[in-house]
């Protein structure tokens, strides 16, 4: 038994509460080197009198190998502690018959001297429900936008800068102008109500002086060639009475250096009001003055990255603190906002991202919060900082498969258990997967113009736990490397669209909200494919007794599955009657089968 | 390579800022596998042109094996990164000359091709100062002494319950009463000052019907039977004086049923204004109806255990908070006290903790607050809850070596490098560290009355990182089994007083607080014993260029030990100069040398 492997953290993704009543419980084990592992457990205080002495009251129940990676297995059980407090241990066996007891004193001997010790067993003291990780219900059957707005749709031409492009004339350059605004997004809200979407992700859309508006100048005002506030009121209302929520761009890890706040500083250094509102080290902070010339390493402050215009703000500063959880609620409170996509979250400590989980679910309660954390997140997901991140590790596994062939089937299935074992349920439930967005190639330039594979990516997130996003564009064939050409303008054009690929886009959003609770809640199991190339994936999503099957052929021919011959099943992406227990699906297809009860 | 025994988390006790500008870093393995490790760091966002193509600026460093347990070697190392930000991966290479990069995306090939992609790194994004594990400096020189009022003096006889035993006449039953007070400790501090010790944790003083108290019935009023506000206010006061600290019990889990909340609620059930300060699941709730029998799984009401007597608290709820909190940041504000030891402190819910934190921090910005927790607790450890916890896993494993010769010295070493690896180094040093309590048999009576024993234990439990506590009377042998024997009273009289014992733990004292930095602070470094008896015990405590080597026998005979040629040494126990690069320590002694520098 490879016991160096063997892993198990309490209170953590490994054993944490679902529900008010149900615990989730994971243990980890070396690949193949486990045969079966028994979970003992009970209350810590229930204990009955044997002959004389008190005996702990203890159950046992066999863990189901949930996921396999490359390198472990994961074990799990759910269970519901009668009086909400556990006490618990594995029993591991493996396939020499060698057992041994893992608890919270490590691997001790498997018998009765073992069990007496109540110090041996792991504990999770109490379910609270104070303390669940709480994630808004409506995300999870929401299927989000994205929209860059400057390059979406330009639909008030007098709110334009001054050297505006005419639409989609050029590639975009870095600091080029096309004329997008928030008029624009509420002339479309029809196209994406008809689209099937649900939420609309805004890029920044305060005043900057910049295309992309990270940079903010101020956040109480709208750019003005966006709109104004009484727009984007409009935006709101619009897009609420079509069952549409809105999610906008906080950008709290730095300012634009056009603020009053910098320039404030620039101008007054030591004597500036707003001198603590930054990471300073040295003035002056002028750009190319004392070190601070764009990029280098040498600047006297704090920035994103090493960007002068961008200087990070002290959010340790109770001044800063207040600014930005005034601005935090005040989108909420005045007009209604559904989300916060967070900005370089992790750059931002953790004690102000608590205050900011607080103040802005005081306002309102089911209000979405996703950072912009593009690694293991674990940390900022503990239920009182982050509902999710963008979840660009699936991204890249996605990608890896379907879009540049890297990896093979097993290598997907080992990355993808492996990512979703790092959190909790709940944080998968509510995760914000995407196959690209405004800092990325687009999907469609990352497959060099292969639109099969861009479908059968697009419908393997879809087929995930999480929330799926689409980025602009991607549903008529809208294409583009990395920034800015992943920012062109939106195509409008009916002759230019992909109109195939926007009824593909459709028929996937309606499958995605005929069946979002299995989708979003329903358990993921993979099956036998009986396919050596390693190009085909066949799993089940289940969520009581409804199940849904996808198979994904990523080969260069036809690949023949075999389906479970206890269940009849009906192709409802091809909206036919599968009569055999076997089904084919052609080269770079895919399908959706659904069993009948 | 064993991988599947390779592990990393970052931002966790494997990856986390031990100071504003230092992160420290560890990644375990199987023991024994992996050769060498080069940490791959550098700041995320500094590239430098190369051949006209960006390249990140990465720097490499070895990692050092700090610490092996029987199934793991933890690889550490300490760094500053120079923008406050850390991307970062490893290189393990193993005896085979296999290397292999671990990273955010786990195992991947050593080569450039990794190496181009930022997100194959773990990252630390930030080092925020106020997101840092702070502990108060105090805590780290104090040695501590456990008290339970009602067992330590009787200072003033006519504030005793009225059935009061002689002092000392029986072993006590669990509701005697021997008129132990308050003013019978302010007449000690003499005492306990000449003794050595910097701070007292009292158990429970406020009014409750109990000899042990942990059934409040009025959290703002002193026990009558102990003194009143006055006596305690004096208390406080005449212990500053004399450099001592005033650590208080605070039983937020339950109350106790005598409590007027907890009374109202039987008399008034439904209507009761207190009904949701509690779990109540169907009323009556009053003893012996509805299923309230002490001791029984089937109370209507959720208790500490099953215990009628002791309703639990509803945490969550906002009454409850305020109530608390008042509570806590009262006896700060009017009385001065040093620190909260939290009772039960595991069962009560994060939410409240993080409340708590905050109000008492803010009322004493040094204020010390340990948890009551028996299990792994690096839930509550993560900078916004508790300080520390009662450290059991190292008591047990101290007991286990010294006093119960279950495991040998490999064992010992095993389990407490795996004990403290589970933490940082920040909560390792403000550990709450002890051999005994209220809650455990005396360590006089585990070893069976063998003192020679005790003085080994106390002395490796003072030998290590965090603050050791002594508990009432093991300094002049004061013997007991679990509660209630392990709550005798105080012995007084200088003829029963075991005063050899005395000698010896204000000599231990004396060490301790001689060499305070260097035994909280200072690494621990286990050295060879050439030993095959696995009985001794030999370790160097490190800080700067000073440093102590500590070497226990356990054995039946005579151990010789082998010191480092390239020092000279001074036995500071036995005041003598050590001549020879051998030391020879008695059959169940130990020594402690200081090097020359
Ligand atoms: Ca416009
Ligand atoms: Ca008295």
């Amino acid at each position: 038994m490879e016991k160096s492997a063997i892993y198990h953290q309490p209170c953590s993704s490994y054993a944490y509460p679902y529900d008010k009543e149900t615990m989730h419980i994971k243990v980890r084990s070396k690949k193949d080197d486990i045969q079966s592992v028994v979970f003992i457990y009970g209350d810590p205080y229930e204990n009955i009198k044997v002959d004389g002495e008190y005996q702990w009251v203890s159950h046992r129940a066999e863990m189901k190998k949930s996921a396999t990676t490359n390198f472990h297995d994961y074990w799990f059980i759910a269970i519901k502690p009668e009086y909400r407090r556990l006490q618990y241990a594995f029993v591991l066996t493996d396939s020499n018959g060698e057992s041994v007891f893992y608890g919270d004193r490590d691997f001790l001997p498997n018998d009765q001297v073992t069990f007496s010790v109540p110090d041996n067993f792991f504990k999770f003291p109490y379910i609270h429900e104070i303390d669940l990780f709480k994630t808004p219900e409506w995300v999870k059957s929401t299927v989000w936008y994205q929209i860059f707005p400057e390059r979406f749709d330009n639909g008030d031409p007098d709110r334009s800068p001054e050297n505006v492009l005419p639409w989609g004339s050029k590639d975009p350059d870095r600091d080029d102008f096309f004329g997008g605004d928030i008029q624009g997004i509420i002339n479309r809200l029809d196209y994406l109500k008809d689209l099937g979407i649900s939420g609309i992700y805004l890029n920044p859309i305060f005043k900057s002086p910049t295309n992309h508006k990270y940079d903010t100048l101020d956040y109480y005002t709208i750019d003005p060639h966006f709109g104004d506030k009484e727009t984007f009121r409009t935006l709101v209302q619009e897009a609420h009475k079509r069952g549409i929520r809105i999610m906008l761009d906080a950008v709290f890890n730095h300012i634009g250096s056009k603020s009053k706040q910098w320039q404030d500083v620039i101008e007054n250094e030591q004597k500036s009001v707003y001198k603590d509102w930054f990471h300073i080290h040295s003035f002056p902070v002028r750009d190319g003055e004392n070190g601070n010339f764009d990029g280098k390493p040498s600047l006297s402050f704090d920035a994103f990255g090493f960007t002068t215009t961008m200087p990070k703000l002290n959010t340790a500063n109770s001044e800063v603190q207040n600014y930005l959880l005034d601005i935090a609620t005040y989108w909420i409170r005045e007009f209604d906002i559904d989300g916060w996509r967070l900005d370089v979250a992790n750059e931002v400590d953790h004690a102000f991202w608590k205050k900011f989980h607080q103040a802005v679910l005081k306002e309102k309660e089911d209000l979405y919060i996703v950072g912009e954390i593009w690694h293991n997140a674990w940390n900022w997901l503990q239920g009182d900082e982050f509902h999710s991140v963008m979840n660009y590790p699936l991204t890249k596994s996605i990608i890896n498969f379907f879009i540049e062939d890297k990896i093979d089937s097993s290598q997907l299935i080992s990355s993808l258990n492996g990512h979703f074992m790092k959190y909790s349920r709940n944080v998968n439930e509510a995760a914000f997967n995407l196959l690209d967005s405004h800092d990325t190639a687009r999907i469609l330039t990352l497959a060099k113009g292969d639109a099969q594979k861009v479908k059968q990516a697009l419908a393997f997130l879809f087929a995930q736990t999480g929330s799926p996003c689409i980025y602009y564009g991607t549903e008529v064939g809208l294409d583009g490397g990395n920034d800015p050409l992943c920012r062109k303008c939106m195509i409008w054009d009916e002759e230019k669209q992909d109109l195939d690929m926007l009824q593909f886009t459709k028929k996937l959003i309606k499958l995605r909200n005929d069946y979002h609770s299995i989708l979003s809640q329903g358990s993921l199991d993979w099956l036998e494919t009986n396919d050596s190339s390693k190009k085909v994936l066949h799993f089940s999503r289940e969520l009581g007794n409804q199940s849904l099957i996808f198979i994904f052929n990523h080969g260069d021919k036809e690949a023949s599955v075999s389906l479970k011959e206890d269940h009849s099943y009906t192709d409802i992406w091809n909206s036919k009657e599968i009569e055999t227990k076997k089904i084919d699906v052609p080269a770079q297809g895919f399908t959706v089968l659904k069993t009948k009860s």
